[in-house]
C-alpha cells in the first residue's frame, strides 16, 4: 500500500480531492493529517508518498502556508493540481423544520461563504464555529438534536446526516485549488502548468524586467502573487504559475533567464491540471 | 460624534488599529460591526463615516473579502493605511500552571499562528475555536477555570484576565495591514500608496504591456496579486499597490494611460501610510 497524506478529518475538501486523484484504494492508503505543516514535512521525511493539500481559496485555510513551505521549507515537487467546486451542503435531521433549527455548526469560513443564505432561512439559529467542516458535520450527528452543519456530502454519508438543502453557497462559482505533492517531479499531460518562486531586489522596474523574458519566449502567465519577503525587508517573493511544461524549449529557455536574473529562484514543479 | 466602524468584536486587532489612528475619543465613536461585509456597506449607504478593515496577513480572515468588496461592491476610498505588528498573548488565570491548564481558546488562525509555542508549552490542552480572538478572552474570562487564551492585550485589558505570556506567535516578523475606508478621498501624506485594481484581456503578454507603463513612468510597484475573475471564466484581475500619490504627475500620467488600456479599471484610493 503506497501512502498519501491530505489535509484532515476525514469528510473535508482535501479528502475528496485525495480520493478523486487517488481512486484505486487497493493500492493506495489514504491518511489525514492535521495541519499541513505535518503533512508536508511526513511526506519531506519520506513517511508518506504523496500528499494532497489545498493551494489557493479552500475553506480549510492555506495557501499561504502551502505556498511558504513549499518555497522555503521543504523540497517537494507539485505533480498535479486539482480543481474543486466548492459546494456547500447544509446537512442534519429530516425531523426538525429549517426554523426550528437553533445551532449551525461548521468552519467559520464556510459559515461565511454561506451567509446569505443562512441569514434567510434561518435567521434566528446561532453560529458554532469548529475546526473544519467535517468536525461539524461529526458534532451534528453525534446527537439528534435541531442542529444543522454546513459540509460536505462526503462527510454526510460518512456520518450518516441527511442533506437538508445543497449548494447553499451564497456564490456559485467558487473553486478550490488542491495539489498532489511528492519527491518525484510531476508528469507531462495534456494541459500543464509550472509554478516557481523568486525574488528581485526591491527597485522600480524589476520585476517587469523578470515579465519581459516570459514576453520574449511567448510563456502565459496565468497566477501572480507578491508578498514581502519574511528575511528581508523591502524584498518581495512572487509566486507565478505558468502555462505549459518545463520540458518544452521555450519554457526551459525562459526559466534559464529567470534564474539568472533574480536573487532567489525555485521551481515548485511542472504538473498536470486535473478538472 | 463621529461614527467609525471596525471589525469587532471588540478587543480584536482592528479595534486597535482603529484606536491607533482615530485616538481622539472626544471627537469618535468607535462600532463594531460583526462582518467585512456589514460595515463595508454601512459606510456606502452613508450611516457610519469611515471603517477599519483588514486588508493583508489578518488573523481575523479577509484579505478576500475586503478587496471584492472594494473592487466590486462599494464605491469607498481608501484613505489610509495602518500596520499593526501581530503579537498574540497567553491569558488566563495566575492561579493555575501551565501544565494544569486543559483547554485553550481563540480563533483557528491564532492557534495556527502559536502552533509550536502551545505545542511546547502544554502538549495536552485541548484546542478549542472561537469566531474571534476577543470571542475567546471574554469566554475564559466568564469562569476561572484552568482556561487560557490567545489573545490581543487590549482584550486581556477589557475582560480583566492575567497575562500568562507575551509574543507566543512562532514568527516573530508578522504584521497585519489595516486600511481605512470612507466616501472621501484620502489626504497626501509624508508616504503614500496607490491601489488600483484592473482586468485585462487572458492573452500573453497583456499585464506585462501594463507593468510596461509603470516601468516608463519610474511608478514603483509593491505589491500584485492576480486572481480568475469571478464573472468571467479565463479573464483575470489584477490588483496593485503603488508607491505614490495620484496627484503626482507621473502616477496621473501612469494611470491615464493604465485605465485606457484595460478593460476594467477601478481606482481603490491613494492615502498615506501609517507605521
Amino acid at each position: 500500500m503506497l501512502l498519501i497524506g491530505y489535509l484532515g478529518p476525514s469528510g473535508t475538501f482535501s479528502e475528496q480531492a485525495a480520493l478523486s486523484y487517488f481512486n484505486n484504494l487497493n493500492e493506495y492508503e489514504l491518511i489525514p493529517f492535521p495541519t499541513i505543516q505535518d503533512l508536508l514535512q511526513a511526506i519531506d521525511r519520506g513517511e508518506i508518498l504523496k500528499g494532497v493539500v489545498p493551494i489557493e481559496n479552500s475553506i480549510e485555510g492555506a495557501v499561504n502556508t502551502t505556498v511558504d513551505m513549499l518555497a522555503f521549507e521543504v523540497n517537494l515537487n507539485i505533480q498535479a493540481e486539482i480543481v474543486i467546486p466548492v459546494r456547500h451542503y447544509l446537512l442534519g435531521y429530516k425531523e426538525f423544520a429549517f426554523n426550528e433549527i437553533t445551532q449551525v455548526l461548521s468552519h467559520p469560513q464556510a459559515i461565511a461563504q454561506c451567509r446569505n443564505y443562512l441569514h434567510t432561512h434561518m435567521p434566528k439559529a446561532e453560529m458554532v464555529f469548529t475546526s473544519s467542516t467535517a468536525e461539524a458535520v461529526r458534532e451534528v450527528a453525534s446527537k439528534k438534536s435541531p442542529r444543522a452543519a454546513v459540509g460536505t456530502l462526503l462527510a454526510a454519508k460518512k456520518y450518516g446526516l441527511s442533506v437538508l438543502d445543497s449548494d447553499i453557497q451564497d456564490t456559485k462559482q467558487n473553486e478550490t485549488r488542491f495539489v498532489v505533492l511528492g519527491k518525484e517531479e510531476g508528469k507531462k499531460g495534456d494541459k500543464c502548468k509550472t509554478s516557481l518562486v523568486f525574488s528581485t531586489e526591491n527597485k522600480p522596474g524589476e520585476l517587469y524586467r523578470i515579465l519581459n523574458i516570459f514576453s520574449l519566449w511567448d510563456v502565459n502567465m496565468t497566477k501572480i502573487i507578491s508578498r514581502p519577503s519574511k528575511t528581508k525587508l523591502g524584498e518581495y517573493v512572487f509566486f507565478i504559475d505558468l502555462e505549459g511544461h518545463v520540458l518544452e524549449e521555450d519554457m526551459k529557455n525562459a526559466l534559464m533567464m529567470v534564474q539568472r536574473k533574480t536573487s532567489f529562484y525555485k521551481l515548485l514543479g511542472s504538473y498536470e491540471i486535473i478538472e
